[in-house]
């Protein structure tokens, strides 16, 4: 049995993190969703929000757990028993960065990352570039699920 | 007729930009080269600043216009009639994030991108480093024109 | 009036070459392409076969004009009148090779080049793959156009 | 359970290709090594003789399996209930070209592909820059598995 | 005789950068380690401190000779007779940003830079990676000198 | 004193060849041009050609030793005492290739490589580029040097 897990800000969801989630799921035995906070940064949503929208997307699929950490990844991962990192890979730059990330990874933990390439319909976006079409007064159908738009549209009204 | 928008920063305009407004002016039959306005950065030169400078590079060019924009790029072009975005490309990591710029954009408005090579002696040309140079005492000469470089000498001797 | 040129082998023609041709069309007022003709490589289809299925592809599509040649390809295009050479682009491998082509026709020529990002969904199609695919006796429907598809099934089945 | 799947031309099998199906073994439940017969290229080892090589260096190892295979990679997949394939990435211009091959092949077959990175110390590592250095009288020592080096001595002294 | 310079914040140095200085002091007569003072960021060490750990870390190796500078790096290399600057290269990303920095340094200046591969094993490293491990708790033991490592855990610790 | 090896096979020697080159000689005491001798392919000059031509481009640099080699690049630079291997970079899908070959040669024989950037205006070119220009019939003046450019019009015109 192989637990794998992705990390990310997920400020907010968007449907290429859903894509890859979900081609996690149909490869791996269980899929951990690990939420960063981050008490630095600002984020859109807090931690509680972010997990929440996670759990309400996959509610439907008992082999996904989700959930927030703090402090190092590679020992919230040792905490949960995870055997193996998946990343969305968009473009080149992307890779080069996480690339760096798993080989730190891996040197802190021994646990190794995947890359799983995003579908292409999905490889343009971004939680950061959603949030600038939604500031901006874009639409962002098509772009994160339903429910995370009308929670998007909510924030931006205020 | 095709005419076709160049968006940028601007802020300042350097040689690298100069020729790439230069190369879509050769190719279409009209270049509005569209100034962002950006009330959340702290830019060296207000827009109407960067649109006066622009406009004066190109007054014996009637085929370009110069206009600054705020809010969402697509919607600035859809209210031009514009049929192509432009956009300069120097090196691989501007490819990467211009391609997610490009197909955001395409996925907002149906506009297409195109994407012209930057002279090989600009493509090391950006407005950040010349603002980095000129700010470290260095000569911006033959980085940007002549009436741009006299306006950075005088706002760094401010 | 812009009169611009694509240039390729299109041994066959698959629906990224299409894809890019269409796109062409929407911005400029005219489009050639140029089927290479190369003795020195042995292709599945002569010059004049992938000629005819373009014409054939492009039959309703007024500005669009095909034509073969041999020789250097800034020379045809210098007796065309061509104003910019458009290129596909699907990753950023092709950039290199294809920025290295770009600025050896603007030192030949002067004629500049422009790319075109290759919808997300035909990115990762090219003629040799489909080439491949289709001899190992894979289904080529959705990578080129039906017509080429019963071609391209006839050659395999000889 | 999920099963994955390995392929290649392993001519000869590398310590990058070692590595890489190490790592897969420690994530998936079962590893299927897929050897590439390819009738139309001059390997330097036969199919054979390549499925034999890889058997010996994972003999300790249950959870590998080593077959090989002509014609279309996912037919042969499909026939062995494959849930995705893994391919090690040492570079940048590796990663161009396998994300199209993983692109095609989930057209196919919707079956997906993870990349595993490969250990820094292996990145520089292919199969062909070892025909090279053996061919060239350098040593191979370190660079593949003992027993290849020994069979590659025994195919160069002939 | 030629004269090296190796530029960079240094914040902290890592086993990485330590690697690059020590090639290039096996390929220079002289190395110039140029530690940036840069009064707009805020470091986590100062530039004296910082000049003074990479003094320490090279007390053995007379060619070393370590300094700080503000301004221009090219009027400091151009003080001090510098040949040429040496950086290390550790990803591709790296390559289109360092490619920049060279090209406009040899604009003003005419010294060039050569890169030196980082060691495979220090490419995954960078001194900010180094202090957001060490923030979250994890270990920089094998990322840093250990003297290093010792300071940073003091630092850390107040 | 440090003595560099520019390897390569010159077939024929480009402007960016020559820049690459003159770049070394500013910095090194000693630069070895090495041309492959390379039994399997079919160049356009021998060897013994190549070096003729190199000699005489480089007979006024008193640094300069030109030579050519058979057999494995390292093995010829250790009988020279070869400190260091120079290589230009154009691009980032070289720079993908050359790190391999750099990481290779320094397993086998410690010697590092350090990489040049070639200056802007070379950096579309390559031997094989200028080959195909000039059998198509275009000039190659400006891309090779004048006494090149004559001997590749009597190749061509026989």
């Amino acid at each position: 049995m192989s637990t794998a897990m992705c990390p990310g800000s997920f400020d907010p969801p968007t449907n290429g993190h859903i894509d890859v989630i979900r081609r996690s799921v149909s490869i791996f035995d269980k899929v951990i969703v690990a939420v960063i906070r981050n008490p630095s940064k600002s984020p859109m949503f807090t931690s509680d929000e972010r997990v929440d929208m996670l759990r309400e997307l996959f509610s439907d699929e008992p082999k996904v757990e989700v959930d927030s950490f703090e402090g190092l990844l590679v020992t919230f991962a040792q905490t949960k028993g995870v055997d193996v990192f998946v990343k969305g890979l968009r473009a080149v730059s992307d890779f080069d960065y996480e690339l760096q990330m798993a080989q730190m990874n891996h040197t802190l933990s021994d646990i190794d990352t995947v890359f799983v390439p995003t579908s292409p319909e999905y490889a343009y976006l971004s939680s950061s570039l959603v949030k600038d079409v939604g500031r901006l007064g874009g639409s962002v159908d098509g772009l994160v699920p339903g429910d995370v738009g009308r929670l998007l549209k909510e924030r931006w009204s205020q």
